[in-house]
């Protein structure tokens, strides 16, 4: 039997909290589920360090990974199977860019990606094209399968409908995520109706579209989504050790660069360091390796990248303060040089961190992060785009929110042993005490 | 104002998902949990290698921690309050240790247990009297407050009624992990009517009793306990994991003895292969440090060490036969021989596990775990142990149950590359294939 | 003692699915509850002839008043108590006025309001000031609490706090209603996190109010009406239900006053009938009573009521088409004549209903339906109107939206064996078949 | 096409707060639902007077029917369709079977049967082959249809397998209605795992049989079981409601008997009364028309039907008493004449209830109540009884569990207005007061 079709003897089930079950029929997703690339997402956490703030939120791209998967086996084998406008040719390669849409994610990406101008999508592409065990697997099915399924991820595939399903407004990733970051976070958001939209997903030529009657399912969802990101991921204390992460970062980095010599050679960043990470060197990375680095140190005598080490692992975090750049510059300006004369250095203790986030957006083509809208199907068989239908999403459609925060250690400018006086002038601008 | 009474200006809340949200008021808890020592218990899973079952368990003793603590504070502030049988002076003691309950958990503390024969209830006494943020922190309340957190833990403590809250049959510690557990790992078990519960526990001079109108709901707790147990601690696939873990630990430990260079020194090892580990020393591990050894272990010269890691971080299990010790053990005698001519270490690769658990048990003086009983406190006053009302309790009280299981690497005994014919012998007194 | 502060011996507990428990302690609470006015509720439906769309929605009046009772009960001793803003003396009232608030209303109120022109509001007040159980209790108080009480659920008591708690837009019976109302049909809407709600309102002087921090929550909230409101209150098959019901009435009432002789006599109707019922003839309905005579009107002489009653007893219900009353008047007029023409009445048979909401709206003063807003407490004490806030409600804040349907009997137009030729014309008309 | 195989163009969907969605695609099925005998199930109450202990609990026989359906058409349509044991020919008739098998419940059909010597079963036979709607429906797919479901229902087909679905110690009805009754009481027992017990089950030629690794998914449902029974079915305050309910109907025969003058002809008796009640009055029984003349008669001259109805609208229940037949059957007699000497009729106000379960038993031939036990299906194929491999199970199979309660009017008992000594006596011997 080809290896595509192979099925197992018996169904493989995970027990998953979110959708109580994952399950697994096919010989391939079992395989690619049982190799090294895709075990290393359990030592990478999907959200990063908002378990510093939601202490539940200790799970990990694993978790979130067979989630996606499972969801679109369910639109394939329970909703789309046996519609003319789905090809079943397709399935495999769907349920296998699901499950590897995360591949290429390290630990902590945000911050590696903006202090190493990594690109976790690049990884992805270059482990499922690369000499490892995922490649293996994906070239059993057919030699050009891996540079498909790569294609899917990298939404340059001529199957639009397979990418919809994967990556757009209304996908399997955003569904998995919003519920199971509610889920272990503990909060009452990120809650909708997810088997009401999965019943009225319905296959069109270029993407999937939602049947009318499902509106309202929808317009819970994109209201979730928007809950979740003020509520859970851009919660300011979160961002709070994101600023320490990348700034523990960028230290170890500069030190490097100026040849400091590490108490413990950080073997596992040389390549990094360097600009030149291998893909060998970059499967080697997952948090625990991180975090060990962070602990061991915590020993350093560099004091800043000690004490940044400390602050993370001890979560001892920034404090921060609303910040508007347009307004407020030239206070931060003032700030930058009273931080200077205290003795703390701007560059690591004193942050601007900024958090946008557009709810949803019909197509505007042309600017930066086009989104393809999501469409409803009418009775009569047309399609009509989201907010035209919908009063509450044609109310928030297009309206970019921003939230900018300034992140500095109150525990240094509440300790007067030294330069009192400039910090209680710091503390003056800050409004703090 | 005295710290033992110090409250923070704002009550601080913790969204958990468990308990939906745990509320702080205390200043010294508050403190408690900002220390390093509290920290470090975020980076050691509550469930050790159950997260390779059940891949929702990837919560921390850090997050159990939070809700044994909030379980008490209910029934302290709740319940008990203002009952003539519960002295209010022994809320923060009670609190404190319901926080500090379980700080000396080491990574994986079941394995290193085992191999170095650490006691982590030694370890915890250790961190509450020694040099420590903890220690501290508790010394503001009272110079013998430390010593008398410590008592209560270790159950040596006068005060019975504290110690039964957090330390019986039916404690806040079982009663928060049992929820827990089942709420990460998304099984069905596990949920009983705690609300219920904590409404009907009452302080007696020596122990929470039970309202008998309330002996349902512990009925549910202890079959969910049960369950719990054989579904999800005693999971055959986890304790693979367990014994691979284990057999690491030994291995590298016998190398160490045997004086064996290791590619990357593994310092954080050092004082505990000599049997000689330092509180400091041991404070450094934690589940990010185990798992980087095992990581850069995989690249070992010496086979056993680098395939048991591979194993364990890729999630290569052993698979495992059921195994009668009493009429079986000419067959392990056979089986050990049979490896050793196949050239497959007996001592690292054919391990018997055994799981044993004891559902609830009345008390049995002088017996081994000697256990208190749960008593109900009847509509006269008078009190009844558990057994002598529930019918179903007294079915299964005292009826010990165990599992034997014998584990072995599939992979190596399918490898017919090698010794064909010894592996076809095994495979057959095995019954695989 | 006095009675308004007597307590019961043991504090009494409703086993309530949606807030887990109903805590009862007052003397006055229990003995309101044990009153055969409020044990009446139990006997009509919280949402009327929604049942007949989700068959979960059989839950009761009486339920809803518990919950609502609940829910104050909890702001006031979990998060007033204590607050100089909060004046303890109005608990009892509060509390009272919350569980009686919805007392007036009887069977199917809706229909019942517009056909026979009762205002459930009024009988409330009959039934908290006039001769009854209710009344007796509310009396042992003080000989003027009965009206305080009545006052405040007729929102013209001078203790705006207390009301606002009760009727504004977060009160305790919206909350406790949109849940209910969303676990008894099952819907995944109507789940908002009404613990953080509850946790950030503060009193002020004349009006609840909302810390900043718990926005979100509120925005949350006034989604989560929104969906219910069209997924579930406005439904246009329960709206179906209730244009049968309400024509059933019409049809009784009409014969009634043309002296139609019924087979059985309506006596529950008699006086209702001649628009003058009394507060005891009011209160012996209940939808036990009116069910009871739609069944028996099933074998009635009159067609009319015959075939409507036989509809709604067997759920044989109208269907319906969308209607534009702008553009669609003409046509409406042609049906009309046409349903004449086919022998089928167009007072009974061809209706529109309008179905109208407003999910938020901030002080409009003067315009009819004048809400109080909702204000956010912010950190330095002002208050500031929620929609200036929160882009979310401001997106939809003051939109109404009204929908319209034409309700008519399919089958009837599908039956060829007369007319034949109308009944095309309409079909043609309705766009049917 | 053949009706039976005719499927709705479009699938209809029904919300259930338990299943999440009932699904129906077969004409047949979807044709049974509208008709008026199952519609008449909606205004019957799935727990009788259970709704005056757990107020949650008013929902209606037609919500657990439609459940029981929904749970067979899974276990049909998604584990058993394709397997060779099952026989996809009998899906129609089984899901017909699973949907009318509560059809011949009348209105507290508990009472009633006792009473009146009603048997609900003999009911639904007659329903289903006498002149009724469901019969037509029936008829439809083919002229010996009705009475092989009537067979199924009566288990009296040879079709055993089928059976088992529907009437076992494991089957769809049980594992409907304990959750669907734990859902709308509000208990948190009633939970257990049955997706997963659904994904065990096995088709055998005579019965259904479960996969040993869904053991303890079994073992937890029997707990369910046992905790649902002794919580909320034998609650004695609902068993209070039933006592005052089977009073009513006692009294209400015996005057009818005793050509008593009722104020207002109770029509709807009048053939029960006579021992001769055709299927047509039956039909025309609900709750509705029960509660509508106790609500009449609450105005009737005889001071006992007078009082028992009033206690029952108003739910003024009697008081209970632990009671032993064995041993207190002297006290018995004496309250008995004492009550006599009060003036209190024991007839209807001292009443003995006795509830008495068995939670799970092997096979005992010949035995009253002949249990078929639940087989495990052991990973060789052979068949092993439950108890026989669950200790659990074991430990409480065949324990029958009894409780005896003695209700009591403790208000007239109260009442020292008159018979003042007799009356304290009374009390003295019930120990109230």
């Amino acid at each position: 039997m080809a290896y595509s079709a192979e099925k197992l003897i018996e169904e493989k089930v995970f027990k998953d909290p979110v959708h109580r079950y994952v399950h697994v029929r096919d010989r391939a997703i079992w395989d690619l589920i049982g190799t090294k690339e895709f075990q290393r997402l359990r030592r990478i956490k999907q959200l990063g360090t908002t378990f510093l703030t939601f202490h539940g939120a200790e799970h990990s791209r694993f978790n979130h990974s067979l989630g996606v998967y499972e969801i679109v086996r369910r639109i394939i084998d329970d909703v789309f199977a046996g519609r003319p406008e789905w090809n079943d040719d397709d399935r495999l390669l769907t349920l296998c860019a699901a499950l590897l849409h995360d591949l290429g994610h390290g630990p902590f990406s945000h911050s590696f990606e903006k202090v190493f101008d990594f690109d976790h999508e690049d990884f992805t592409r270059k482990i499922i094209l690369g000499e490892t065990e995922v490649n293996e697997i994906l070239l059993k099915v057919g030699p050009d399968f891996p540079a498909k399924v790569a294609e899917v991820i990298a939404k340059t595939s001529e199957k639009k409908l397979v990418i919809s399903l994967i990556s757009s407004q209304i996908d399997a990733d955003r569904m998995d995520y919003l519920q199971r970051d509610a889920y272990f976070t503990g909060v009452s958001y990120g809650h909708f109706d997810m088997e009401r939209i999965l019943r009225v997903m319905r296959p069109r030529e270029d993407q999937v579209v939602i049947k009318k009657s499902g509106m309202h399912a929808v317009e819970d969802y994109i209201m979730s989504r928007y809950q979740m990101y003020w509520q859970v991921y851009f919660h300011p204390v979160s961002r709070s050790a994101e600023v320490i992460l990348t700034k523990i970062l960028h230290r170890a980095k500069q030190l490097f660069e100026e040849n400091y010599a590490f108490k413990y050679e950080p073997l596992h960043f040389t390549s990094i360091f360097h600009g030149q990470v291998t893909l060998e060197d970059y499967l080697k990375l997952d948090e625990s390796v991180i975090l060990y680095y962070f602990q061991i140190w915590q020993e350093e005598e560099d004091a800043i990248l000690r004490d940044l080490c400390r602050r993370f692992v001890n979560r001892n975090l920034f404090k921060f303060a609303e910040f508007d750049p347009a307004k407020e510059y030239k206070k931060l300006a003032e700030l930058n040089s009273l931080f200077k004369k205290a003795g703390i250095d701007p560059e690591y203790y004193l942050v601007v961190d900024s958090s946008s986030d557009l709810p949803y957006d019909f197509y505007r083509p042309g600017e930066e992060e086009e989104r393809l809208p999501i469409h409803l199907l009418m009775k009569n068989g047309d399609l009509r785009e989201l907010s035209r239908e919908s009063e509450i999403v044609d109310a928030i459609s297009g309206k970019r929110r921003t939230d900018h925060k300034l992140y500095y250690p109150a525990d240094f400018l509440r300790d007067d042993s030294t330069k009192k006086n400039v910090k209680k002038q710091i503390r003056a601008l800050l409004e703090i005490e």
